[in-house]
């Protein structure tokens, strides 16, 4: 078996030169390299702004969307919305497993997986379209598809329903970036914390904390309060605009005992909240945000207007180990895995 | 005296609850608060892009220039070009100190000194336009500024031209970063090395590398090359285009003993350039980005799409000491200094 790149530029066929993701075609040839994974997919979870273009497209006929889903695999080798540019995530069963990663991966063949990896750098091939649910942007077939040596996957547990681990998985990365950035005995404030992710956050940053730490939450309104105060997701709770850096530091000062913190992670999704994530921060602090509407240009020249000496990280969506620390909050704590049935299944 | 906020808050006028970048109008009232610095201002450094717009606008007439400059000022109560919304920097000299900074800084009354905060934030009040420099955007004043607590500034030191340190000022703040961020023996890899930033990053390097260390220098062209290692300012180089990230992986580990790197700097000034510098880094490594071009979007996702566990940070003009670490490169080294007074002055 021949080896191919990590990150799959093997598979690209035009343009030469880019990632698989940029590539506007890429080889779905089902033989693997010693380094790839083949995977018998049983469901394809369509990204819901590629979902939303493809049945507004087809005025609601899923027959119309069925055809353009397998003309858009056929034409790209990869399930990525040329509209869009989104793709999603994929199901399936370990089939075959390079001779190169054999015994040097968690996974074995016949292993049910969810890949952590777009669909839109994916090689996919369908042979059989068997059914569409519109209302969860699922798409189950009969399909095989590679995952490079570089691909992320998580295994499905076994002790976990398949709807809770996805929900979980959509939004791993900020909790496991919690969990591995949060120490014994630091003040974090958690900015969006009434969100899916925030709450992870929450849950992560108090049992990281340990008893001489303390977490403060934050939201919008006071729709989270009692929930993230009785669970004891965090020790302390205020409601302000994210958007008002000056009224977010007043709080989030008196809600620290007059003390500027360690840490402060943004999950907030609107724009604009770069300086309220900044400004409550100490010297030498870390300012972690996860916000897919962070500007780097308001968060790097707010940080020098205000001479700041903070380290700003940009969210990975990708640590190590990280499917395994989320789905791990869920099985720790029965309270946050009945509000996660509650609310997001 | 009485105190005011250590972001001057306190002078917003309109619209409430911002900060004073935000702001459009601040109070440009000479009389200082405890821990505030007021300045006689001798010049005024306008941002480039400002400079150009108001000269255009004016049709290159110098006094319609300084009336418009008058007008924005005396509305305003700063410099900030409501066109481009940028401002530029100051120097002058300290004439009053309040209370509560007295002895507790490293400046006296009479100090010289540049502001390396935005005038697009500072209280400014000008009494006289004495003259224009054009060529170097300079407008000479009779003027008074504040500095809030939180201001930053660097003292004008005897023993280098003012205009060297005003050029060197300009960047201050990646190679400050760089100092504090590069280890003995680490493997750095820096994008952009040609430019004046990536110059000054280059030599940080190479100085905390020390003997056990390697640092790659790369930039789109063969121009570089010579100047940097000639000098001493890398130990490899290679010329690639930073959008092809395939390209400059393959360049940037032959570069580098077919190993990736601990560090990576990007000081690249066009778009796309994200990739580029993630892929080359080792897992738990750290990729710095100082680019303004940078999108925080797509480094966040890409570094997600190639399952790369690495730490990215978002370039922080401001780190402590930043003007002082920047000036020293210029005294230690003759050969910096001397490309400095050939090319950028």
């Amino acid at each position: 078996m021949e080896k191919g790149c990590r990150f799959g530029t093997h598979r690209v066929l035009e343009p030469q030169g880019v990632l698989p993701q940029a590539a506007v075609k890429i080889d779905n040839t089902m033989t693997i390299r010693a380094n790839e994974i083949l995977v018998d997919v049983t469901a394809l979870n369509i990204d819901s702004a590629s979902f939303r273009q493809l049945e507004e497209e087809a005025g609601h006929d899923m027959e119309k969307v069925k055809a353009k889903i397998l003309a858009i695999v056929s034409q790209r080798g990869k399930m990525q919305n040329p509209v869009t540019g989104s793709g999603g995530m994929l199901m399936g069963k370990v089939a075959k497993i390079g001779e190169d990663l054999k015994g040097k991966i968690d996974l074995q063949e016949g292993d049910a997986l969810a890949t952590l990896v777009s669909l839109s750098l994916t090689p996919l091939k369908i042979e059989e379209i068997k059914g569409i649910k519109p209302e969860i942007d699922r798409v189950e077939v009969k399909a095989q598809a590679i995952l490079f040596e570089s691909g992320l996957y998580a295994k499905l547990p076994a002790d976990l329903p398949e709807n809770l681990v996805l929900a979980a998985l959509d939004v791993a990365g900020a909790p496991a970036q919690t969990a591995k950035l949060v120490k014994p005995g630091d003040r974090v404030l958690i900015l969006g914390a009434g969100g899916k992710s925030g709450m992870m956050c929450c849950y992560e940053a108090m049992k990281r904390v340990g008893p001489t730490g303390w977490v403060v939450a934050a939201d919008r309104g006071e729709a989270s309060r009692d929930l993230l105060l009785k669970n004891g997701f965090c020790h302390a709770y205020f409601a302000e605009d994210a958007t008002k850096p000056v009224a977010v530091l007043e709080k989030a000062l008196e809600a620290n005992h007059q003390e500027e913190y360690d840490i402060a992670i943004n999950v907030v999704n609107v724009q604009n909240t770069e300086m309220s994530t900044i400004l409550p921060v100490k010297d030498k602090g870390i300012v972690y945000f996860f916000s897919m509407a962070t500007s780097f240009t308001k968060a790097a020249l707010g940080a020098e207007g205000v001479g700041k000496d903070v380290t700003m990280v940009i969210g990975n969506g990708y640590t190590k180990g990280h499917a395994e620390i989320t789905l791990q909050e869920l099985r720790e704590s029965p309270k946050l895995r009945e509000i996660f049935e509650r609310l997001y299944l």
